[in-house]
């Protein structure tokens, strides 16, 4: 399956078999401080700063959330979206879940965007879905509901399976739905881990859709976090996650790593160049 | 299904679940000079130091192979594998294809082994089996016949099928027969990684015995190839292996990183303790 996005002048594809697509993760400002002050007083420009290093390391697309307290979601995310969309050419992916800033956000976005998010209560697909269908967006599909996220991966590809039927009930096709299985810390609950895997896998056979993941909450109050999510990466990739959600400048390498042992790098020409990019930065 | 392996002090057990077994490599002239060198003349000093830095590393069973042109197997393979015991503690696999020094090492070896290895060609089973027969060790069985390496997962399959029931008609039990899958070079053939995958993934779902990898092989002629191995490794232990050949030094990290989040290392007990040894050790 296929979902396409885009910015003014730039198509993302994403789908099995393709490399792998980063939605970096950088712009929200839960834990920057800098970001969130300079938020509340309508300055951009560490959200630009923010979205520039992140294309220059790989991002394909730029998550933009900007929800903190003190922040008009309504007024300001419309305004960071312009902000972002002057400073990079990369689609992005709106990540907000008030739907009247949705709408002010889409109504200046240049392209096809993605829609962070939709989740499997009725309030949400209520709100969401509409606007997904008006604007001709995609939209990531939590699955968790009102009673939370699920511990077994039956309930999470049910409300997968729910998330899915009720888009294309509202016009939307498959193909705009973007599943994201949620994973919890596995410092918590040694199962957390197996727990997404299994709806990963079971969700690709059942459902066929693309797949993101915040890769980083596996690893939760565990020390070296980068070496986990790396390892976790590798496996949810090979698992059927085709856009994670990451730090760009932090896991690219290992995506890159896992694309080509799992042949969506022909000739290894991608991993081969960000080699060389990566010793002409000293990085290695 | 369980496979125990034992020196004459020590049991390791590999299977589904459990913390992944490492089998370090570095016994293994191959394009070590020194050691071809000092192999010649009978001298097993450095032999030793190796086991000792793997054993160090956390390899959890030690491959022993000194096949290099100028070394009498049958002579010298019982003398390092009577020197590895005397200096290492851990269970050892016997890396050698030669019927009259894999007997001759068996002679001296105590504790149940691991033979290294049989193939699907008749020669193979017919002068192997008998041995892992007579003397109760586990074996591993390589999904390779006269043809070679198949390239694809069907045959693959096939022949580790050939190799249990063929182990099993000869009274060996079938988690004494541990698959080794082969990886072929990806650098090489961009689905070298993907048919790999599946066939391990298949096996695990027909025979459901336990399965090892060298997994350095797929990076052969590519760059920063510990990051490839890396990946590579998160991904077959997800798929299904128990028990890999490895650079232990090299790859214990990602490994235990990787069974942390596969739910084989209860509260990341083993993960957090090797990362304080490397915090201790200055390496991080």
């Amino acid at each position: 399956m296929r979902t396409k996005l885009s910015s003014a002048t730039k198509e993302v594809i994403i789908g099995d078999g393709l490399p792998t697509v980063l939605i970096g993760e950088r712009i929200n400002p839960t834990g920057k401080k800098e970001m969130a002050e300079t938020l509340k007083v309508g300055n951009l420009e560490i959200i630009c700063k923010v979205a520039l290093a992140q294309v220059q390391a790989g991002a394909d697309i730029l998550d933009v959330n900007i929800n903190t307290f003190g922040v008009d979601e309504v007024t300001m995310l419309p305004q960071a979206v312009q902000a972002v969309m002057e400073t990079v050419d990369v689609p992005l992916c709106l990540d907000c879940t008030n739907p009247k800033a949705l709408e002010a956000a889409l109504k200046v976005y240049k392209g096809k965007p993605l829609i962070n998010s939709v989740s499997g209560e009725e309030q949400s697909l209520a709100k969401i879905l509409p606007l997904v269908r008006e604007y001709g967006t995609a939209v990531i599909g939590l699955t968790q509901d009102s009673d939370g996220i699920p511990g077994d991966s039956e309930r999470r590809v049910a409300i997968a399976q729910k998330i899915v039927e009720r888009a294309e009930a509202a016009g939307i096709p498959r193909e705009d739905v973007i599943i994201d299985c949620l994973s919890l810390a596995v410092g918590a609950d040694t199962r957390a881990g197996l727990v997404t895997i299994d709806s990963i896998q079971r969700i690709k056979a059942e459902l066929g859709v693309n797949m993101t993941l915040g890769a980083s909450n596996i690893s939760f109050g565990l020390p070296d976090r980068n070496l986990l999510n790396s390892a976790f990466l590798a496996i949810i990739i090979a698992a059927g996650v085709t856009c994670p959600i990451v730090d760009t400048a932090k896991v690219r390498p290992i995506v890159l790593a896992a694309d080509l042992v799992l042949g969506h790098d022909k000739r290894g020409r991608r991993y081969t160049e960000a080699y060389r990019q990566r010793q002409d930065a000293g990085s290695i």
